[in-house]
């Protein structure tokens, strides 16, 4: 299992990111590279190395780096002076994205939506999601769930499980109730009865509520997938309790799962889509909230921002619909990589019997390996392998497999090679570690 | 005074617009044209009618559009597979951009920050100012100024002043007291002087403030220019009550008011500054808080974002700064212009003795018509007249005129041409309405 | 079943009510009748009806009205011109209290406490715990629980349930998070599991909290008694996770399950008790919230209030723990009426099976008789024959049963003969009315 | 100026509070003596010392201690059993009060309220008042004044200005703005122009208001008194502006000032009105929220608390409205006694030109003395010539003097010469400190 060439030895000089980034870098702490170029799966180092990004920018880069039909779309653009940035203004480049928005992606689903631009990030989508969400309802308190990611602005945050990140926010989070995600209590307990139960219980102390946002998995959360029965059943307490249902697609959605949008597979109509990720495509900033016409009931300028018309990314995110959302021959080709991967998966998983699981589905996919300890040691490992690859969960650990999709079937398992030789590595460096520590203590 | 061509009369076809985007959008309602290309100060429509554009993205555009050495920067990057999306990871695009900003913006000027790259809005830079404010200092309240615009996320979105954004939220925006502006109660009232009165009365209901945040020039809130004296005394304020200073130069900076930041011309050292619209230079989205280095706690992650790793708009941004802020003879061109342009607005003005005032410093200028009314036929007929314009201020009454900083003087005079004509023209209009009314309750 | 001698048919004049009291008034709807004075267990009107008293002002009358001694020691008082009203300044009446609480009460059941006079209300007595517990941790969410009840101002009202008091705010009531109480989702669930699962995971989206505030027997919430086990899991997890122990005995303390403290069944050492309702004796206003002498982290005077030296109630609540508590006699009396009580309601809980059910524990104790028609048609019924007595429960479906601790047998059962044949009375009453409906609705 | 007998020296003993009595307590704190007994004017300690009570508890006491009408009528009630306490049953004792109150103050002023009885403390007065305003006008915030003291539970506290007090909370305190009071920038700022202004700018960042809540005096702010012009402008303000006007008369209100309510000087009608303090008359806890008919809009219920129904007050209350508001002899003789003591005082103050002021008005009086300092050693010199005294303000830099209403002549004079006395000894005191420290210095 030597297939990856190993990324050059040369240290890069990173001085420059010591003395004038702010440290709350992340990332690239863990990953002490320098990146220059980076085309389809694979990424270049300033030293030359080359690197398989199973991260792809948190399923930024669903469509991989650079893709040249999205590439060559933008080059044309900017070389016919298009327009870059136009406040909200019509421009050709929103036109033609906003048309083939309907026709690829909302009519053949026979999905009713108006299209919201927000600020171009995934939290911007949030927040202006929820403001609607509590202006048309008149209510207060939203319903997001346990270990839910949805942006780091204060609305979204709020809605957000993660304790450091919740802190960081130097005031309380409100208006918001954490509940119980699917399985969140275990295989016995359905959290939407219990949600249920106090939703319906006028002394419960939880308020009647404007919203439930949730994601169908849980890409920062540690690849949660929400059942078929559960969503259903949250759709129809949404609705039953006049709260509008706010689908979180911004990891999950844009075929990262298979289908366009995650939720297809529960047969449930969302009030509120978010999108933003890999919208664009290329990794362009964008972001999108798809609202059910009746609800839109924005007063003009409302919600507001200046890059909301992003036209680069209009025109990388148009070529990206036309290119891969016009047939289902994408669509199909992400189920059969998911299955490939999840079987691998498995086998990886199946050496380590009560050690290691299996999270999530489609291509979004990673392990339980039980404790940050061993995630960390993993992604440190397989990075050194040339592997760009992250954790998750609320523990930090579960390892993240954020393949591109169009990736083609040797990589997939070049990829996935290192992945299992870095869990086995990372297994006998943790055991002996701690086996060292017991012989340690025994003197 | 017939200079501009008049656009082309053929009506654009928006259906798409009316039946796929929210009715959030603003801006295209009064200028209901689809624009296609643009470069330096010209916009072109798909009808081929040209306008001269004097909103530049509310200053997000202040070395116009597709200027040709940031635009060919972009292209061989494009060309050359460089990485475009790397959430914080260390690129080759980013250390650019550090290096450009350290040595061309901060020393010169002897500033000592580091810098944090939010998601790619205004918004979210002010959330993290916000942020790192509240938690340095742990104390939870706010300042800012009436009339006031930082953002519509709920945490920039309590600091911000306008109702109607701020009753978007749907819930109550706390936190954030709003204090007056300089000469809000007039000119005989230092408003620095009661907000010292309130915040050393220990009775006073107004807590100890984690940070006072300011724009030195209000964009969005009038044009309100605050004084250097005022400005000082804020700071001082800031400084001897334990607040951080944070100058939100979102929309002021970038050498709209003239030099790089705008509150150069006040000597102050602010402790957060929050930067975005025109720091790309091309309009792409990025946003930039800077932090003095001891105030830089962030726990690795703890404020975070997915585009936030923007390397289009570091590669065009790094280039706007080498070709415009390596020597002051961009900034003196700014002066030169803000002073032509001041000159002929007084002009203006003096022709509406009491009813027309010039607001606004450097090329952030505007005229204050008196009401919403006709500041609003001001901008309809200039847009007739081929001048993409807007309005600002607590009731809509200032004509905003934010042309490309890189305008040539014959340009410039052509669009201020048509401004006066469109000012005479408004009022005409306007109290020509008011003169029938007055004739027809005659009757 | 005729021993109450059915209360005078004369109306009262009630006008002065309708003319000059606000419509808040609730009790008063139910029993529209004027009452005048009251001995022992028993209530008289205007027009000389005769009224046995089961409501004791929701347990505030624990030694039933007017008790001969109580009354003396105040008599003597007022006739001496002793002090009424005295802020927080030492006086006799108030060295009595603390010297009497601090022999009979605390000393003998080892409890170390530091006595806090609040403003003589429980909702200021439970702000008072909150605010303490908040400042002591520094943290600022507060557990408390489902069909918990603990006042009506902001403070108190955030961990109250009932969602018709909560909408009285007017506000959002924020930093608390309301979970199940024990048994909430039914025998199978044990709900101090599900709150241990959120608080260890940093992803839940709860916040560390400062306090869990909890009720041992839920009086508005529907007589709800949490077991011995899941009281001492919940002060474990307190304890874990760094939180104050609450202990809310407002209506539950003073006796009215056997022990002093509510508490004493389950072998727990609160952080906070509050006390208020019965601790006067006479009904007069009086609070205490008892701190554990490290947690009395007070500045002076940085909670207080005009009333919380109310000497009368000092007296007469000196005379109560006088008189009731220096022996264990009284404490047995209850547990034996409590005993007599619960059986003749299980008796008449047989008589309707799947329909009445006993709630509650010692002499806080009702019937669960399953919608609230039918608790109001029971507890109309009762008045009418003589019982003053109100429901409770989250659908207002219990009807209480809290009679004077004091009652004597003879009286007990009289009480509980008027209930019995107002439940047979009701029970027919719906039955009829619902047969009636269903055959009108057959033609 | 020696006609106050010495109090005996003998020591209390007060160990009981230092170990029974949590440290929150602060009145206690500066006048260390157990107090026992008290007739009119007079209060009598354990050792036998006497002492004239210029705190009259905050103006709890303004009819002094145990009046012999009020105490006769109280005894005559708990004598009969007249019945204690009745949540909110109907009650001889509420029919008795509602009905004198409508035919002894509103009637005769025209005023038409309907009376809601609160927790008895005034600060749940208040929580019903914001309560109420904020769900009648489905607004949120509230307006407070610099220095106003409402209420310690959360709602009323975050309308409260004083910094220790709501340092106490534990959480942010929200939904207040506090605006400046009246003169609070000096005579030279019409603070009402300046919220006329800020209410006024849609962009003002000051939502709209639910009610605005306003002392005519300030009690506990430093007896800062209101103009006429000013209410007047409030209160036309709040009508303009869609906010109820609700006069907290709690400390002000039952006689301080002259009339019974404080406002009629100002010929202003308030929405709504809070009473507490002085309203029973002996010093018992009493609270009324009086509420324009049409404000009514309460749930039954909706609010609500254990004591509301304070028969005991109920009595007493009665009883002062009937002996000393039938005729307006009372109010006159306090207008005339203010007058004496405004007189006084000013004399006072003329000895000590720059350093000392009269503040207030009616009786409720003080002698502003420059700093907490000096304010302290007055109050602690008064104190040993047997006057019960003490500060208040901002700074705690005004002595303030709360006589009883019902003083006579020659008691009044005595506690003024021993006031004049103590003012006399606390700037030797103080000015011989700071001059040995200079001389000490100087060495």
């Amino acid at each position: 299992m030597n297939y990856l060439p190993a990324p050059t030895a040369t240290k890069p000089d990173l001085r420059i990111y010591e003395r004038m980034e702010s440290r709350v870098r992340s990332y690239s702490r863990c990953m002490p590279r320098q990146f220059a170029k980076a085309m389809g799966a694979w990424m270049y180092d300033s030293e030359g190395g080359r690197y398989l990004d199973f991260l792809t920018g948190c399923s930024t880069l669903n469509y991989g780096h650079n893709h040249p039909v999205l590439k060559q779309a933008l080059l044309d653009y900017i070389n016919a002076d298009g327009i870059a940035q136009s406040l909200d203004l019509h421009t050709e480049a929103k036109a033609a994205f906003l048309e083939e928005l309907e026709a690829t992606i909302l009519k053949p689903r026979n999905m009713n939506y108006k299209a919201m631009f927000t600020g171009p990030t995934g939290t911007n989508a949030v927040e202006a999601a929820l403001k609607l969400a509590r202006k048309v309802t008149g209510r207060q308190l939203v319903i997001a769930f346990t270990n839910g990611f949805h942006g780091m602005t204060l609305g979204a945050l709020a809605c957000t499980g993660n304790s450091v990140k919740r802190s960081g926010a130097g005031i309380p989070l409100n208006h918001v109730s954490h509940e119980a995600f699917d399985e969140y209590f275990g295989p016995d307990v359905n959290t939407a009865d219990l949600l249920e139960h106090r939703l319906s219980d006028p002394s419960s102390g939880l308020d009647a509520p404007a919203a439930i946002l949730v994601e169908t998995v849980q890409g920062e959360g540690g690849l949660n997938v929400a059942s078929v029965n559960w969503l259903k059943q949250i759709a129809s307490l949404a609705k039953k309790h006049g709260a509008l249902l706010i689908i979180d697609d911004i990891q999950a959605g844009c075929g990262r799962t298979g289908p366009f949008f995650s939720f297809e597979r529960a047969g449930i109509t969302p009030d509120i889509i978010t999108l933003a990720k890999s919208l664009s495509g290329l990794g362009l900033p964008l972001a999108l909230t798809l609202i059910r016409p009746e609800l839109d009931q924005w007063e003009p300028g409302e919600h507001n921002g200046t890059f909301r018309g992003n036209c680069h990314a209009f025109i990388s995110a148009t070529a990206a619909l036309k290119y891969f959302w016009r047939t289902d021959v994408f669509s199909r080709g992400v189920k059969r990589h998911g299955q490939i991967m999840e079987n691998r998966l498995l086998q990886i998983a199946a050496k380590y019997p009560g050690r290691v699981a299996v999270k999530g589905c489609g291509m979004m996919l990673g392990l339980d390996v039980g404790s940050a300890d061993i995630a960390a040691a993993v992604t440190r490992i397989a990075f050194r392998r040339g592997i760009v690859i992250e954790t998750s969960g609320p523990h930090d650990e579960v390892v993240k497999i954020l393949a591109p999709l169009t990736i083609d079937d040797e990589t997939l398992h070049i990829g996935l090679d290192a992945v299992e030789a870095a869990v086995a590595d990372a297994f006998i460096e943790t055991d002996g570690i701690k086996w060292n520590r017991r012989k340690a203590n025994a003197h």
